[in-house]
């Protein structure tokens, strides 16, 4: 095996943490002495031991003189564990092979140069783009404190998420459908607007075997969630939290009796202040969101700059009518003013397609 | 050179027809002696030799013995030019190497039946999947004497074909707006209801240098053209076809002293019908249409039964809003009940995409 094959299959590791380390990054390591694989681990949930140190110990040699790959450079700063660079300098470890740079603040090369300060050879950016795609959200939170907004939605070819009618089950095939169950237990939360609750009633659950069930986030400015709804009932299986202006306690008490937490957020153009919930969600450690809004949310969270990826599974099939559309509110009233986004990458799920893009230009209000 | 690689280059010269042969098929023609291409050719025009006289005319050598690949089953019938089996039974070919089956019930196998009889060695199907993607248009029209409809729009990420102010240009980016123009050469008409030339005033042409202008269909139940719209004003340059329901000749007269057609059809659920309407331009050997029509005439073209295939280009951007969006009407009430379509072939052109599909199931009423 080459350097480049070590690393991807210290991605693979990496992958297994998914869902589990959040507010961390997705990590995997593997060291490698005399062209053999000695050791190897990933971060496996947040709280517990990083990588390097997964790795270290699952060693069944000693690693003096050996070579560590690692996905993200190592952190050098006591937060729930103490830094991994001590961990591998009191290994021995001569030479450290590393995939993505860490923009935490507290690391931010700090962690090579520690390294490189006690003698042990550090090679950067190998494969590093697919290693920084495992950490998009991780990237996005540890520089803003707000999460990772992925928007998403199922729409048809002519570009209807429901009929004319309000039916919406489904749109797309079945393997597309586990696909956003995947995402489901990929990231932090999960928003939608009130509409969507009275119209819908969902779960908002992740329906994965050895699946996450994501935060519940209902955007509610008055605080119009009936008690009766799943995402009111079933707090014992997933938690909710209900975003609202209402400051009225009295009317948050049957809420919170019922087991959801209520954060009351201002109102801004009649709505919750997007913004100021983002930063709120961030102190909580929400590092990612799933927005699966209908059309008013989603153009209230574009209005608000805190999309930073859209996802569109389109079906081949046409529903016609004035149904819904994935964005509504007012829209831009020139082609020119549209939201850009970025060339899409394509992903065919059987008959269906997604459509991936990031959010390249932000309409920002004068 | 083998065998596929002499059809393929019969494929290429077969394009060079593209727009100028309907009602006819784009066919090529290569004829090979002693591993030497000694003639080719193509159908260059309707009215014109077929592709296979034109090869035998550019052959160096006599073609007594060589082998011929032709994309289509060559033409044992009398049309505007003589059959074809003759000419090649004439030269003293040996061998014939076919691509495309031709469904016309004039031919359907007797061609290749007459050469057999003749003692020539016939091999099929040979590259037949690229040969007959070149002629889906011709085709249809051969077996129904209906044009293909190809319904094309181009719309947002979030699924509109305009902002809420109506504003469309530009939604697709330049090199997408150019492939609309070879294909409006391609096809022999392009159609759009009175909404269109209202709201826009398009000129419909083909905007390619050394392109053929398609046939402008306008679909106007109750004759509500703008005489000093551009499609009336510019007949010189290229045909207007007004289609309606509006039986009063004087109405019609000022559309015919300006040099448009008009074809007068039955009316059905309050517009022209489209059924109706496909039959006569059928008759007028108009074998293949662009749709480029707006939500409300895509729906009654796809209610009517007469689309064959969508075309959805798709740009990476956001208008939210309640524009337009491709297809209105009245819409299905149940997702069960859309309009399916074939798993799309996907093009990327530029930043945009082009979604391909055949449409698959039509709704019927009952």
């Amino acid at each position: 095996m080459d350097e480049i094959a070590y690393m991807y299959h210290a991605i693979q590791l990496a992958r297994k943490g998914c869902g589990w380390v959040n507010p961390n990054p997705m990590v995997g390591a593997v060291i490698v002495k005399d062209g053999k694989i000695i050791g190897q681990g990933y971060h496996k949930k947040y709280g517990e031991l990083h990588a390097e140190r997964n790795a270290l110990e699952n060693c069944q040699t000693p690693a003096i003189g050996a070579t560590l790959y690692v996905t993200l450079e190592p952190c050098c700063h006591h937060g729930r564990t103490p830094p991994c660079t001590e961990a591998i300098i009191e290994s021995g470890i001569s030479r450290v092979v590393v995939g993505s740079y860490d923009p935490n603040p507290l690391v931010a090369g700090k962690g090579i140069g520690i390294l490189r300060s006690h003698g042990i050879e550090v090679m950067e950016n190998v494969v590093r783009d697919e290693c920084d795609k495992l950490n998009k959200s991780f990237f996005h939170y540890i520089q803003n404190r707000t999460p990772y907004v992925v928007m998403k939605y199922a729409m048809t070819m002519d570009g209807k998420i429901a009929t004319h009618t309000g039916r919406s089950q489904w749109i797309t095939g079945s393997t597309a459908r586990q696909r956003v169950h995947e995402d489901r237990h990929r990231y932090s939360a999960i928003m939608v607007g009130v509409g969507t609750i009275l119209e819908d009633d969902p779960m908002l659950n992740c329906r994965l075997e050895n699946g996450r069930n994501p935060l519940r986030i209902i955007c509610d400015t008055s605080l119009r969630t009936p008690l009766q709804a799943k995402v009111v009932t079933t707090t014992d299986t997933a938690s909710t939290l209900i975003a609202t202006a209402m400051t009225d306690t009295n009317r948050h008490q049957p809420y919170l009796d019922a087991g959801c937490e209520i954060m009351v957020i201002p109102q801004k153009d009649n709505h919750i202040d997007l913004n100021s919930l983002m930063q709120r969600l961030g102190e909580k450690q929400i590092d990612s969101l799933l927005l699966e809004g209908g059309g008013t949310l989603n153009w209230s969270a574009l209005q608000s700059c805190i999309v930073n990826k859209v996802q569109a599974y389109v079906a081949p099939k046409l529903f016609g009518g004035s149904g819904k559309t994935p964005v509504e509110g007012l829209g831009v009233d020139h082609p020119e003013r549209a939201f850009l986004l970025s060339k899409p990458i394509i992903t065919q799920i059987d008959e269906d397609i997604l459509l991936e893009s990031e959010v390249i230009w932000c309409l920002q209000e004068s």
